[in-house]
């Protein structure tokens, strides 16, 4: 286990709200890229028309995914934000709501808004780097 | 996609814990009101006695009840308040777990705490607003 | 319903990174403690190779146990840390994903970490206390 100590004076936030038809993940690069994220924390509710989540096989060693073909309430959106290889790197988690109430969740891969998607980032104030874990690929959080 | 930069320093936290019996929706309209709570985040643990979860059904543009008649954790609670019409509306969303471990989750319409809630909320240092979606009805945020 | 202001102006935050193998109850006892966290909520996304959850069961008055043995996405993490009897006491819920989407979840009485588990710690500038409940036998949160 590693800690790093932060103090979150000074720290920027961001109000997102994604629009109908927007996709998740290349809306999160694109503003991680324009407010120039290097470290940050977010988290969110709202709704995808159509999304496909990933879960990471062990034995595989890479994601197998599962795909959400119908509108579903995204229950709870949570994940970070940091530098990979020099770019920022989206990691987001998700369990969605389906119309019985039923749940399914994963990473997401890709999300397809609908009607709206209510994202609430937290900077870190100092940057989050990852490095690539060489027994899974994976580039992992070093902090 | 629309974003709204903010500053964390200066915006006000409430710790909140909720009794035996409590209804959440109540609680949280009444708390908004008291401490004039125009823009804020919140996220949760607890459980429930009995809840009223909603799901929006895009083909007939309302919510579907789905009830949830058995004591629950509330695994995640997580959601935010904006004005809509000058008043605080609560946007809560929530996956709860039952006694083999399943979930099920949706917007909540009501919910009974039992034996606890415990609520942070975060408020952000500037108004947000929900203004009506003509094609859905929904009143979606908008910064 | 009891309410505590706060001010976050001032709050330390953690980012913690587990590694494969970590436990993550003794981790988070372990950081409370040297760290000297009073009070304090987080939250977080990664996953375990096994785990074993709880469910209060409000007839028995005791955690009924739901062990998980297989690898899970950890697709949200929230809790808090508040002292109970003058020494720090982690209140962690999660729900994990499985590898077709499904979930389960419960309160966490142990997990196993691999390959990450990416928390972030955010103190509250006050110390949060939790009581015995002589009805349940719980600590619950008191402010």
């Amino acid at each position: 286990m590693n800690v790093r100590e932060i103090s979150w004076s000074g720290g920027r936030g961001l109000v997102v709200v994604f629009a109908k038809g927007d996709e998740f993940m290349a809306g999160m690069k694109n503003l991680a890229s324009t407010y120039q994220l290097s470290g940050a924390s977010f988290s969110g509710i709202g709704a995808f028309s159509t999304s496909l989540l990933g879960f990471f096989d062990r034995s595989r060693m890479e994601y197998v995914k599962i795909p959400v073909d119908e509108q579903v309430e995204v229950l709870t959106l949570a994940g970070n934000i940091a530098l990979n290889e020099g770019k920022p790197k989206i990691h987001p988690h998700v369990v969605l709501g389906k119309i019985d109430g039923s749940t399914v969740g994963g990473h997401i891969l890709e999300a397809h808004v609908w009607p709206t998607l209510e994202v609430i980032i937290h900077e870190t104030p100092t940057t989050l780097q990852r490095h690539t874990d060489p027994e899974t690929g994976l580039a992992l959080l070093n902090i």
